[in-house]
C-alpha cells in the first residue's frame, strides 16, 4: 500500500474540526464559518502537497499539479465538504481526502504526471442550504446562471446569491466556474456507500457502473378542513386519508419493480395540523429511483395513477414533477480500469449501483467519469453516526491512485 | 320575538372589533391585549344591562342579576370569548352575547328572577394557547390548581400561570374561581353547531341530548432512517409506510360503529422529515368521539390493535391516551324545557348529538346543563368564513329567554 490510513485518518479528524455542532454530528454549510476555516485548511493541505491552488467564484478549493505539457487537458479527482446538518465526518469528506492523499503521493514519490492533476473540494453537493444539490458541479457543467443563484432561496428567505457574496464570493462570475469538456480529460470521485450492502457482503470496494436514474414529485391533495368531531364520516374530504392510501402504495410498486428500483416519501406535511381538524391539505414527495430507466418511468406512472386514484369525492391532486434525471452510466473504461487496479491489490469488488446522486453523477455529463464506494457502517449515512474505518477507505484510495496514475500518463489514453 | 336580532348583530360586530388579525379571521387568545380590551367592552354590556360585574382570578368576566333571595342557587348562561387563532366571530362569541342579550332583555322588560341570574364570558375554551381547552369551565369545577397552571405551557414555553400572571390575574389563587355545586342551579350555553347537519336539515335550532365522549391519541411509530436511494427496499423500517396503513383504517372503523362515532389523524410530523430521508419515527393524534361509550370503546381498541400490526419488521409502537371522556348527557329536564319553548315558539328544533366538546360538558358534572345549537353556514368553524345569521341567532336567544324565565322562577323546579 502506497496510501497512509494513518494520515487519512489525521485528514479526517482535522476536516471534522470544523464544524458548527459539536457533539451532536457535524454541520458545516456551504457558506458558514466553519466552510471559510475548512478552506483554509484545505488550501494549506494542497499546498503542502506542491498544488498551486485556486479558489473560484462560489468558493471551491481547486489545487493543480501542472503536467508535463500545459494544453492537456486535466484528470480531476475529488469529493465535496459540506455537510447535511448533524451529518457525518465521511459523507463528502472522504472523496476530498482521497484527493489530498493522492496529491500528497505524488509530491512525496516526485510522480511527474503527463496530464495535469487537479484536486477539487466542491461546495453545496447536499442541497442543504438551498434546496438545490449538486450546485458546484452543475456550475461547473454550465447548468447555473447568476439568475439561478439569485431565485434559489434558504429557509431564512435568502438568496444563494447574497449567501455566497456575503461569504465574499462572486455570484454575478458564475459561469467563472464552467468547465469546457476540452478542459477534462477524467473525473474520479469516492464516496461511501451510505448503504448496507458492501458492508453486509464483506466487500472492500464498489465500482459503480451506472448512477440511478431519480425523480422527485411533490403532490399536493386539498380536500376541506372540518371539526373532527362535528363532521360526519360520509362528509368528510379528508387529505391525509387519501395521502395514506397512496403513501401504502408507492413501496409495493417499487418492489414489484426490481432493478434496484426505490420508492421513498420522506417529507409530508399536514395542513393545518390540528388534532381536532380535519386536514384539508397535505403536502408530501415522492422519491423514485431505478438503474433502469423503463422500471423508473413505469413506477412514476403508478404512482401517478394512485394518486388520481384518490382524486374523487371532493379531493383534488396535484403533481409537480421537480426532478428527474435518467439512470447515468459510469465511463466503462474508467470502470474497468478501476476494477483491474482493485484485481491486483487484491480487494474484493463488487460493481453496483449508486442508488444517491453524487457530484460524479453531474461530471459523468462533461468527462468521462468514475466513481469509488468503500463501506458504510450499518449503512448510515446524513448521521453523526456515520462511519467508515480508515484503512476501508485507504483501500479505495489505493485503488484510485493506481488508476490516476495511469490516466495521467500519455501513453494510457493517447 | 322578544329577543332583537339588530342588537345580537351589533354585539357580534363590537365584540368581533377586539381582534389580533384583523381581515384574516378572529384571533383573540384570552391572555392578549384584544381580551383585555373585549374584557372591558363585556363589563361595559353587562353594566349597561344591570348586573353586578366581576372578574375573577384567571380572567372570566360574570355578571349577576339578583335573585329574589339571596340564598339561592344561580342559572348561569354563557360560553367563553376566546378564540382558536384565524378563527370566527361566532364560536363561543354566540353563547357570550345570547347571555348579554338575556340579561338586556331582563332589564328591558323589568323582570326579577327569584334565582340569581349569572351571564358568563369564559376564557380559554379552545386551548389555543396551552393546548388544554375548557379550562374555565374546568377550573369552576375544581379540576385545575395552581399546579396545573404552572406546568402549562405555551408554546414559547412560558407557563399559563406566567401569562395570567402578566395579564394581571392571580393563577396562585386559582381555587377561589371553583364553584361549589350548590351555588348553582343550572347552567345553559348556546353555540355554533360547528357542522352542517342544522343547515342541510333546514332546521333552526338543535337541541343537545349528549355531547360525545372523546379520547385523543398520540402514536408514536419508531424506525430507522436511511438513504431514500441507497437502503433496498426489503431493509427499510418505514416509520411513515407503517403510519399510512393505519390512518387509511381508523376512519373505516368509526363508518363501522355508526352511533355518531368518528375518527380522525388530524396532525402528523414526520422525522427527519427529508425528502431522501427514510422517515425513522412518526408522532400522529387519533381523536375518536361516539354518543356511545361502548362504540367508543370498540373503536379505540380497533385502532390499538391497527397500530400493534404495524409494529413489525423493526417498527415500535408506542400509544400515549392524552384524553378520555365519557359521552355527557345534558340534563333531560332541561332538555324537555328547551324542546318545550322551542315548539311553542313555531321554531323547528332537533335533538342531536355534540360532536365537540364545549364548556357544557365539563359544568354537566357541577349542575343540570343544557346546551342550544344554532346553524353554522357550510357547517364551517375555526375558520375565517365561519357564519351565522343574527336571526338564527336570534331564533336559539329566544328559546333560552323562554326556559331562564322559567328555571329562574321559584315555582318551576322547587
Amino acid at each position: 500500500m502506497n496510501v497512509s490510513s494513518t494520515r487519512i485518518k489525521r485528514f479526517l479528524d482535522e476536516l471534522a474540526e470544523f464544524n458548527a455542532t459539536p457533539g451532536k454530528g457535524i454541520t458545516r454549510m456551504s457558506y458558514s464559518p466553519q466552510a471559510r476555516e475548512a478552506r483554509g485548511w484545505l488550501r494549506k493541505q494542497m499546498e503542502q502537497a506542491g498544488l498551486q491552488v485556486r479558489k473560484d467564484a462560489m468558493g471551491n478549493v481547486i489545487g493543480t499539479l501542472p503536467g508535463a505539457s500545459p494544453s492537456l487537458p486535466a484528470v480531476m479527482i475529488g469529493s465535496h465538504f459540506d455537510t447535511v446538518p448533524h451529518g457525518g465526518a465521511f459523507d463528502g469528506a472522504a472523496g476530498v481526502i482521497m484527493a489530498l492523499e493522492i496529491a500528497t503521493l505524488f509530491h512525496e514519490q516526485g510522480l511527474k504526471p503527463d496530464y495535469p492533476l487537479e484536486v477539487v473540494a466542491l461546495v453545496e453537493e447536499e442541497g442543504a442550504s438551498f434546496e438545490r444539490g449538486l450546485l458546484a458541479s452543475s456550475a461547473m457543467a454550465g447548468h447555473i446562471t447568476a439568475q439561478t443563484l439569485a431565485n434559489l432561496r434558504d429557509s431564512a428567505g435568502i438568496s444563494a446569491a447574497q449567501r455566497m457574496a456575503d461569504a465574499g464570493y462572486a455570484p454575478q462570475e458564475i459561469t467563472s466556474v464552467v468547465r469546457a469538456p476540452e478542459s477534462l480529460k477524467a473525473f474520479i470521485e469516492l464516496h461511501i456507500e451510505q448503504g448496507p450492502v458492501l458492508e453486509q457482503t464483506g466487500t472492500d470496494i464498489g465500482i459503480v457502473d451506472v448512477i440511478v436514474g431519480m425523480t422527485q414529485l411533490t403532490v399536493t391533495l386539498t380536500g376541506k378542513a372540518g371539526h373532527a368531531g362535528t363532521t360526519p364520516m360520509d362528509r368528510r374530504q379528508d387529505a391525509l386519508v387519501a395521502a395514506s392510501h397512496i403513501i401504502s402504495q408507492v413501496g409495493d410498486f417499487a418492489r414489484q419493480a426490481g432493478e434496484a428500483t426505490v420508492a421513498t416519501v420522506g417529507k409530508l406535511q399536514v395542513y393545518p395540523n390540528g388534532s381536532n381538524v380535519i386536514p384539508h391539505q397535505v403536502v408530501f414527495s415522492v422519491d423514485i429511483r431505478s438503474r433502469d430507466e423503463q422500471k423508473l418511468r413505469q413506477v412514476i406512472e403508478q404512482t401517478r395513477e394512485a394518486i388520481h386514484r384518490q382524486a374523487v369525492d371532493g379531493i383534488s391532486a396535484n403533481i409537480e414533477q421537480t426532478l428527474y434525471v435518467p439512470p447515468t452510466p459510469m465511463d466503462p473504461e474508467i470502470t474497468h480500469n478501476l476494477g483491474q487496479q482493485c484485481d491486483k491489490l487484491g480487494f474484493s469488488c463488487k460493481t453496483m449501483v449508486s442508488g444517491a446522486g453524487h457530484d460524479a453523477m453531474i461530471f459523468a455529463g462533461l468527462t468521462p467519469t468514475g466513481l469509488v464506494f468503500v463501506p458504510s457502517r450499518d449503512g448510515l449515512s446524513h448521521h453523526p453516526d456515520e462511519w467508515t474505518d480508515a484503512e476501508q477507505i485507504a483501500k479505495g484510495v489505493e485503488v484510485i491512485f493506481h488508476a490516476v496514475k495511469t490516466i495521467t500518463e500519455a501513453r494510457s489514453h493517447d
